[in-house]
This record gives C-alpha cells, sequence and structure tokens, in this order.
C-alpha cells in the first residue's frame, strides 16, 4: 500500500523531490459539466451563432487558469504548459428538462510531472465562468462532477476512466 | 425575462458598471465534494487527528484561491473579502462504500457586488487540493456537485437552495 | 511648475500618500490601434461573424489586464474597478491599403485615485493579444500609438483629448 | 494562404500544441516609444544623472512584465526567459518640439516558441509605467508606435524589420 | 488571556470576519537591514550617486510586494494601499567592519484592518532584492532582523517598539 | 575583482543572460528564525499537536512563495522548481526566556541558475506568516536573521555557511 508522498516527516506538508525523474511527454483530459434551466440554455447557444459568446469568454478563462495551476495548488509543480485545449458539448433531454453543458480540457506537455491537475483545473474555472456569466438568471446551476478521463505519460502510464 | 447584463452592444463580453450599486454586507456560502475510496479515507481522517493534515492544506488553499477569484473569472469584479471560512465534515456510509469529503466556503464582503463566486471559486480549489494531495493514491476520484447553498444581501436579496 | 510626486526624498520612488483624497467617481477612456495587412483583416472579420473571434479572446484579455493594472505599475494604487468596457471599431481604406483595428477600453471606478493607467493597460494588453494570435501570419503588424481619450473625476478634473 | 492556428475546430480559441516543437535559443527584439514635452523631458532627463530615475523604475517594471506575459497574454505559452534587457535612447529635436524616448527590449531563451510576445510586453509596460510617473504633469503623452524589430530562432528563423 | 483568532471551531485556519471593524487611516512602519562585506557596500554605494542602482530596483521591488501582501500571506486580508514608502539608511563602522543597510518601510491605508504585514513584507523583499543583486560577490550577506517599528490606527491603537 | 552582472551598459539593472549555461542539479537551503514570547511559544506548540496549527498554515505559505519568487524578485529567472521542504525547530531556554522557532527551507530544481533566492523567499514568507497568525499576540515578535545555510549545483560550486 503506497503512502502520501505530500508529507515530510514532521508531518507537514511539502512539495516532493522530482528531480529524478525525467521529462516525457504527459497527456491529461478532464470533464466537468455545468447544469442549467431551458433559459439560460437558449440564450448560450443563441449568443454561440451570433458573436457574442459565453463559451467564448469561459473557454480563454479555462487557458489561462491551467497555466496558473501552481500558483492555485500548493503542491503543485510548476510546468511549462505545451498545450491546452476546451471543448464544449451539450446534452440536452427536453422531456426530462436537462440542460447539460459539458467541458473537457485536454492539456498537455513534456516535463517531470503529470498534468492532471492543469485539467482540472481548466474544466473547473471554465465552469465557474460560465456559472458567473449567467448567475443573474438563476442561482440553481450546478457545476460537475468533475474528474479525470484520462492521462498517458510518466511512471504511473495509462490512465482510462471507465464509463460512468 | 432579464437579459445577460455581461455583453455590450457589439456582443462582447464586458464588466457590467456597478458604480451605482451600494456597499452592504454580503454572505454567500458554496458546497462541493470529494468522493474518494476507503483507503484514502482512512489516510486522510488519520492524518487529521495527528499534525499533518490534507484537510489543513486544502483549506489554505481554497482560502488563498477567494482572493484570487477576480484574477482567475474574467468577468468578476474586484472585491475586498473580509471574512472567509471553509468547513469539512465527512459523509460516510460503509455498506455503499461511498466516502464523501463535505466542504463548505462562506465568504464575506462588504462591497457593491456578490460575493458567489468567491465561494464556489474556494470550495472549488480546495476539492482540487484534496485531490492532488490523493492523486498518487487513486485518480479516480471525483469532484462536486459544486453549487451555491445561500446568498444575503445586494438587491436580488436572500437565496437559499432547497435541499437537492 | 508642479514636480514629480513619485519620489521620496532620497531621491527613490516610492507609491504617493493618497489618503486624504476622497472617493469620488472615476472614468477613463484610452484608445490604440492594430494596424495589419489585408489578408489578417479579413481573417479576423470574417471569425466575427462565426463563432471563433481574436476579438473576442483579445477582451477578454484587455478586461483582464485592467484588474492587473497595479500588479503592472510599480507606482500604481490598487483600486476596485467597477467597470470596464472595450469596443472595437475598423478603419479601413483599400486604396492605401490601411487595415487598422481602432480599440477603445473604457474603465469605471469610486475611488481615491484616477483610472487612466487601468484604461490604457487594457487597451494596450487588448492589442497585444491581437497581435499574439495573427503573428503567425506576419510579424509587421504595429501596435499604437496609445493615449488617453477622456477622463473625468478627482482634484485635476475633466480632460479630453483634441482630435490628433 | 496558412490559417489561424489559435482556434482549434469548434471555432474557439486554444493554446496550440508545441509539443512537437525543439528547443532552441530564440531572441526577440520589440521597441515602442514615449512622446512627451519638453517639460517632462527635462526632467527626466535631470533625474537621470542624479540618484532618483524615472527610468529606472520603468526598465523593472519592463522586466518584471516580461516574466508575466503568459499571464497577460491567454495564448501565449509559459516559457522560462533567459535573459532580458531594456535601453533607453532620446530622439530629441528642439525646432519640432519632439521629445521622444525611444525603449528597446530584447528577450532570450532557449525553448520550444519565440519571445516575440515577451519583447512587446516588456516595452509596453515599461512605457506604461513612464506614463504613470509623469501623468500628473501632462495626461497628453503618446505612447508607441509599438513593433517586432528582430526576432532569431525558431522554424520560422529570422526576422528582421525594415527601417519604417 | 486572548485566543488566536485564525482558527475556526474545527481548529482549521480561517480568514478572520472583519465587516464589523470600521475605516480608520492605519500606517505601519518596519524595519530590516542587509549586512554585507565592504566590498558589497563600497560597489551599492558607488552606484548609488551614479545612474544605476542597486537600491532603486531592491525600492521598486519592496513596494511592489506590498501591493502582494493578501497574496503571499494566506490569512492576510487585501486592502487597498494608499502609501508605500521605503527609506535606505546606512550604519557603517569601518574598525568592526560592519557594513549595514537599513531599510525602513512605511504603508498607509484607509481600511479595515493594519498593514503591519504589508509594512514588514515591503521591507523582507526589499532586502531579498539586495541579496539577489549582490549574491555573485558573497552569498554570505545576512538579512534582518526585521521587526515592526510603530504602527497607528484601529482597536489595538498605537504601537512604538522600544528600542533595541 | 569581480562585478555586478545585474547591470547594463547604461548602468540600468536588467536580467542576465543564462542562455549558455548548463542545467544542472541545484539545490539551496535557507535559513531564518522567528523570537516570540512564552505565550505564543506554548500556543503554537500546543496547537502542533492538535488539529490546527500555525506551521501547517505557514509551511504552505512557505512553500508558495517559492513558487512565486520569480515574480516577487525583479531580477531573478524564472525556474521549474523540482522540490520544495520546509522544516522546524525549535530553540527554547526558559532561564533567558528565549522562545525561538527556527524555519530552515530547502528548494531543489534542474536549471541553469541556483535556487538560493526561492530558498530564502520561502523561508522570509514562512516566517511572516507565523507573525501574521500570531501578532494580535504581540507585536514584539523579531524575524531573522535570514541568511543562506548551503548550495550545490552551478558553476559557483558547493556553498556551506561556516556556523554563525
Amino acid at each position: 500500500m503506497s503512502s502520501f508522498t505530500h508529507f515530510n516527516e514532521q508531518g507537514h506538508a511539502k512539495m516532493v523531490d522530482i528531480t529524478e525523474k525525467t521529462d516525457t511527454v504527459r497527456t491529461a483530459v478532464a470533464r466537468t459539466s455545468v447544469m442549467m434551466n431551458k433559459e439560460i440554455y437558449e440564450k448560450i447557444s443563441n449568443r454561440a451563432i451570433q458573436k457574442g459568446d459565453v463559451l467564448a469568454v469561459a473557454q480563454v478563462a479555462g487557458i489561462m487558469a491551467a497555466k496558473k495551476t501552481a500558483d492555485l495548488i500548493p503542491m503543485c509543480h510548476p510546468l511549462m504548459l505545451r498545450g491546452v485545449d476546451i471543448q464544449f458539448a451539450w446534452d440536452v433531454e427536453e422531456q426530462t428538462s436537462r440542460y447539460q453543458l459539458l467541458i473537457t480540457a485536454t492539456v498537455k506537455t513534456k516535463g517531470s510531472t503529470g498534468v492532471e491537475m492543469e485539467a482540472l483545473t481548466a474544466a473547473s474555472v471554465c465552469a465557474l465562468t460560465v456559472y458567473d456569466m449567467c448567475k443573474a438568471l438563476d442561482k440553481g446551476i450546478i457545476i460537475g462532477p468533475t474528474y479525470l478521463v484520462e492521462k498517458t505519460g510518466g511512471k504511473s502510464g495509462h490512465f482510462r476512466r471507465e464509463d460512468k
């Protein structure tokens, strides 16, 4: 059974030493969602085909947040991100009033630790931005669940989440 | 039907003018959760009664993130936060293997716009930090759902989420 | 003849004391421009009526930069911005091959110092972002001139630039 | 005809994947200027030979801004800068009342993307800081034009701006 | 005996609620020092009367750091600083080879909590910057002691350190 | 006699060019201390064996500050830190009323410049955080002296401070 690696012998947290780890290409894909009401769904969608665009702002926020991950997550190592992409998809079912925006963030680097946190942070801040821009219409919006979909590279190798 | 206030007449986003809004005391409470496996639950809990403490790190991260909200969310107004508190609770049911950490962030200010985004950001980054410190043990951890529980102050008045 | 107020008696810079200044509504409008070739002009314009949009990204960057002004400009006082808007206009003359994007940033606050630097910073970073997103097509893009168009509020009163 | 590389297939912006690009030495030189009146010119110049020094502050601001470029420009890749230098020169012509400060920023790295944006950002923030420190004397100061003078390294090779 | 106010009832840290505190003018003065060898002392001093100037850079760093205090110190409330000044003095005694730079940072605000941390942070980062710029000459430089000299304003009233 | 390398030929500061330096493993150890009264010492110590913990917060602050070093120290090169650890020890002597917390920060990277500034910054901000969390009890707390204990790697080789 492995143990926490974030704590030093005094029981306090530390940023673990990764000097010995080698630089490899690493990717991570994270997903979250935003569950909203019909009115907001329609307004976002309509904007999306005009020039104003909630998703455009949210996407910029997500990408910028990926670059701030090590500044937000205390024990996270700084990394030079080499690519960040955020994709949107709608999961809509009128009968059950489900209007759900799916947000998928993909992050890539060449470095000595993985980019799971960067992908999760990008997705989370992207969703928070959607919330911010729509909260005047409905404060009942729900974000998440948020989880890692896939990661490649590094010693722990390939991870692929089973469909939930 | 109200309309989006974040867009200017060119259809682009803007930070809406709140010069005319008055400074009042405002609070917001947001909640998220971290669903983990039994091993991680036990390790976090045991730490919690020793001096090393995943939750202590996560809590510091959440509080610091609240202060960075306007730097993360593009159209969010900067605010002088006057109080931030993060509480943890466990929702554990052995039979169904549910080991869930509940995170509740409360933010308070005296200002001209609400602190919903600050509370949601604090809760989200707190959960991401728990994920970061435990991900070596299990990459299947799930964050959220994340939502606003309550807000007070401001023109839109009191909001209290119905139990879901 | 007034003297520099940013220097202390040792000849070093300081952030001047504004404790005695009163909080009033203050606005500032700054302008810059991006001079590009025809190909880039057409690509930006076409995007602008589809959903991908150089200007949407640049605008988000400009608004976020306004909030970072005191972090960028050493002697600038931190301020709680209450509104930021960025407008675009095209100044195009086919015969002389002038394809110029005009960027106008308007910033508003209620505080004890003006927001000229915030408006100038928003406009500048907005233009730099346009440059960044188009530089693969042409490295000869020119930004500026950048200048203050108007300011209101504060002891120095109203300033309005004569047309240049 | 090349196409925008900053957009994904959904038409939204992304940080382009540079994992395959190799690390080479890269330099960029950018230039801007600050056009001021005679009074400000004389005050800055006189300070320059005493110990208080507008240019010293502006230069520090420019160098620090170069390090923040990826935090300001949304689609810009983070880079480990290896050298930043800012030089000043005066272009003064009494007869035509031209008092212009020329600012030249040189940035160097060893990495997988160029440093044009870092040089342009350094020059821009350096000029904005000069403006900030002199604006109490004259709000009519003009910044720019701002442009890339030269770049070396990378696939696109050497670029050298023709004299304008 | 007063108790820690930074901890909530779960024993975790929190940013204490200061909503009820009133806005008053508050000042704080902090001091630190940098103990160096004769060579460095002479080089800094000589620069100081030319235009290049270690102290000018250190001072800018200290002022900018004051503005970042709430971003560095987890439980520190954000504050709108209204004035920051850093003064240098030399304490030199050739016989005992004491070459000590004294750094005094004064911070002022009008707000609901004190500015002790801002003054201490400004002084500390100013000293660290002197260290950074001189460390190629001697790694044995010593910073501090660092302490609060005086504070005014707020419920706890006036504090003035006895000469040590 | 070596000369300052942080100044360009105009006498202004610059970030020195390290393009030619090779990437090697580098470590630095810095130390500071916090001198407090008996009451604070006892409160911190007692917390330390319960779950609330001044040192846990201070340690997180120190680690996060290490990652911000290049943002705080103007001429400091950005670096990808690969490990940060902060250790605490008490130096207590009841008879002389000495209650001193020793803070030792160790930083590691693989890069082209040393990590002395990162270790010194981590130790300093860690100490400032202890101050912040205890200042309601006593404003007479003293931080430091702060100094480099050891460094390895790089052209200048091994440095080890003699016991003071």
